[in-house]
């Protein structure tokens, strides 16, 4: 595992991926690569202002020749938003834009983990699970590891508890048809109904719903969203660099005998330096094994809508 | 000291700062306060999804009785700059601003270190100093510590060091007429000239140039600058709240003796948990000196000009 | 709370513990009080010669009126083990030596969270608890915490994932009649059965053994035990000063409707700046209950043995 | 640079220095070395119990073939000291004990960079130079680093700075004839005079004996340092690990040029990916050049007498 990331696109998601890799001195090396040069250049200059009061790393604004060596590549470019443009549109321009980043980044050797954040993070994963022809256990989807971060927040405020005693996922599409697992959740090791014994019913489809928008709002409010993305790429790429082998909710494909086979979806996942290193499926109650296929099921479905649309 | 920290603007700059006071886990809560409440809102909800992946910090959008017992205020909110608006217009509504929440703070008690990270710094640090009442060791400005870690940086740079093993200060104003003050500069404990004696020699006012004129170059590229003032504004808090008393270039008003008082302005400080435990004056080539008055005087002429436009 | 640790005993453990206090950065200020002055005079100077090459932290060797004011006191003295003295006769001279340190931090109007780490920690800290007239959320034993991490790093590398991966809880009496309870291990949020479907039967009475054990196996080949534990001492701190909320097994009173009541023992216990702020008793199958409530009343034997041995 | 440390020793000293690279999380693997392996096993099972409580590091008792693939190895094993022995008798002993040590790590292929921190330090890192076949670069002596952190914590306490905002270096022998070199003193970037100009004179003398004499005076009152030494150890390996390329003074041969060539002594040297990347000699005082030469003749001498003793 060399010393070095590459964060591709250099927009707020992965500028701020950069700065807190940076601060958490996760690696020495970090190059920006953005088709705005200019962008690239005026963010790397702004952390390395940083550096000198931070633990030191390298940061500049380089290319994708760069980017060979890199042990980890972030992919956060994408096609922006026009005004009434349809999701299928824009995900359409975002697949070009990350065939062509991935393209890049092959021709010049890239032999690493690739690490897509580009939204809709299900369907950018496949696309450079395709145009980059690595194993899939080397092409990983930021997916839900931030909606379970919020989820186990979430639960976290409500019982005055530190989120690390809360343990959850949400899995399935990063968006819309998500699945909040309640039967995965533990607090402080017990499951939800013996924790919270004490207290009236939780309403947990109004939970599942502000975890599943919480994005939007920020969106709303900000017109981005920055720090909970960026913090949990970091946390991958922790994952990754140091071995640990720890237990993360990404997007990746199916294992055949999982039943939600076919399309990049959040599972559960062992993550270590050669990627995922296995999925670990949770025991599901039948209402959320189904609310999984139709997740996956969505998922495919937009991913041919894509390829129509592209033809 | 407590372990709350309250920012005051939600801006690029303010929301950046929480961030890597989140990462580094130096305090305990931090609140937002803006005048936009649904901004304040949206970078909480950012930050606060960034929480259950790192270590646990409580951040929240609030008011200025949230700030009441806050150890440290940081003041970044200040006016926007809009087309071909004089630079004093542009300082004269920045003042307006800053006294304004300065008093908000003060009606609700506040009673901690107050460090004033808007633009233009060395002035609004001085409004804030008046407006607040509290004694000058407890109105710090960012000042120079991001021009000195970027002139230490560049010069690492140049010479293949760790920025750590370079040593020296960027003083005056911050801005324009700040002076690189090069017979401060140690490279590995060695004055400049015997370090690289072996190369040829340094263009200083070239390098000095290139430090000043880094956050224009900058906000060029991507219309702000966050990252390295942030950091600056996390240094800054930590020598504090870690009663570290480390040297750090910061503006403040001048002691009586020093030459230079009447206007606040950067100069080498021992930072406590009491704010400004001493002023450390460096020993300065006539040159130097003269310097440092010119950009002293600047600021006496800026502070005047303000306080005519605002008349 | 303070920003202040007192660490009464300048053993290895008392000593160790300091270093890591030191190195995590998580409080300004390090007392050590020992019997034998020179001792710790000795162990704060070789703790301050690495002051200067990590975080800053104020080290000394004090006195009791320096605990006055600490956050947290830290237990480690105890009686030294002579040939074939019998346990409970250890345990009697400690008692009286824990009874003698914690009379002089009360009468010194100590007023924070008292960490027991002194063996047999359970017996310690209810003698600290008489002793201090300071409430049960208050007195701390560091109890099962280090059990139970050696439990999830022993199924962690049995199955070749992050420790942090594996839930679970040792409980009970630190020592002989600690119960490892399977029923509350997770592993990447599976029960261990599930986790581990494709692989052959654990043998869990030879893990529990391995567990329980490994302090001897430690202290025979190297004399004594001290990175474990004055690990298992930082993370209490550190859940303590950052009011985590945490959920870790220490020591504590069981409450009266646990069916554990009387004597001190390890459960899962809610950590925040208050101490013990909510016990998370797990659910048991019937086998491990009946078991902890033998390791209860091998406590109470033991506690009643001491008693008259002090007689 | 691979992932993996090596700790040859698994004294107090090796075993507090694999803690310290555990907590500071700075390498992934770290294996430890003793010919008294059921000790070597004990203290990797009370770092291991610790693992579970902290950020994941791979700590095992291994043996010299695991030691091949590290990027750096540690070498603290030396010849205990008995009664009235001479000193020259204990250093053939102990360089014994380490051209065994280092022949070992060479026939598995070792092809790292050699940190000796056996004393006497100067001597035991110029014998394993000659051992080891590596180019002088590669073969460091952790030397007067812990000096030089004493000197700046002693001047800090002096002066109530933090010991980061004092600069300088001791150099020369790591013992008796080491060398306070107070011309590159700089307090908040101040030569000691101007800093302190104010204050009486300091007693120079006192102060460079009270630094020499601190390890004696730890060494009397626990029986061994550890802390300091191990902490020193860290930082080497840190500005080595992430090519820091920071300018710390430690044990090497002096370059032809120097004027003190010859035998291995400290001089501040920039520290990278490559061991000593350059030697930046100070500017020195008459006085202090030749307090330095004597200092290298003395270490000449007993290398001289070390090798007659041994014949």
């Amino acid at each position: 595992m060399t010393h070095r990331i590459a964060i591709i696109g250099a927009g707020h998601v992965g500028a701020t991926a950069a700065y807190a890799l940076m601060l958490r001195a996760l690696v020495r090396e970090i190059v920006l690569i953005d088709a705005n040069q200019e962008l690239a250049e005026a963010e790397a200059a702004d952390l390395a202002d940083a550096d000198a009061l931070a633990r030191p790393a390298r940061i500049w604004a380089g290319d994708y020749a760069d980017a060979a060596s890199a042990g980890i590549a972030v992919l956060t470019a994408g096609a922006a938003t026009h005004g009434d443009e349809s999701r299928l549109s824009v995900a359409s321009r975002s697949a070009a834009i990350v065939e062509q980043c991935v393209a890049s980044l092959m021709d010049n050797g890239f032999d690493g983990i690739l690490l897509v954040a580009a939204n809709p993070v299900d369907l950018m994963a496949q696309v450079a699970l395709r145009a980059s022809g690595l194993p899939p256990e080397r092409v990983i989807g930021t997916g839900t590891l931030l909606d379970s971060a919020r989820l186990r927040q979430t639960l976290a405020e409500r019982f005055d508890v530190a989120p690390s005693a809360v343990e959850g996922f949400v899995l399935g599409e990063h968006g819309d048809s998500e699945v909040a697992v309640f039967s995965t959740i533990r607090v402080g090791g017990l499951p939800l109904d013996t924790f919270a014994a004490a207290e009236p019913p939780l309403d947990r489809a109004a939970i599942a719903t502000e975890v599943r928008e919480a994005g939007y709002r920020i969106a709303t409010g900000k017109g981005y969203t920055s720090f909970g993305i960026a913090t949990a790429i970091v946390r991958i790429c922790e994952a990754v660099l140091r071995d640990e082998r720890s237990v993360l909710p990404v997007s990746t494909m199916p294992a055949d005998d999982s039943g939600f086979g076919g399309t990049y979806m959040s599972l559960p996942c062992l993550v270590g330096a050669g990627g995922i290193e296995r999925q670990v499926l949770p025991e599901l109650t039948d209402e959320e094994r189904d609310a999984l296929k139709r997740s996956s099921k969505a998922l495919e479905d937009a991913m041919e809508g894509m390829k129509r649309d592209s033809a």
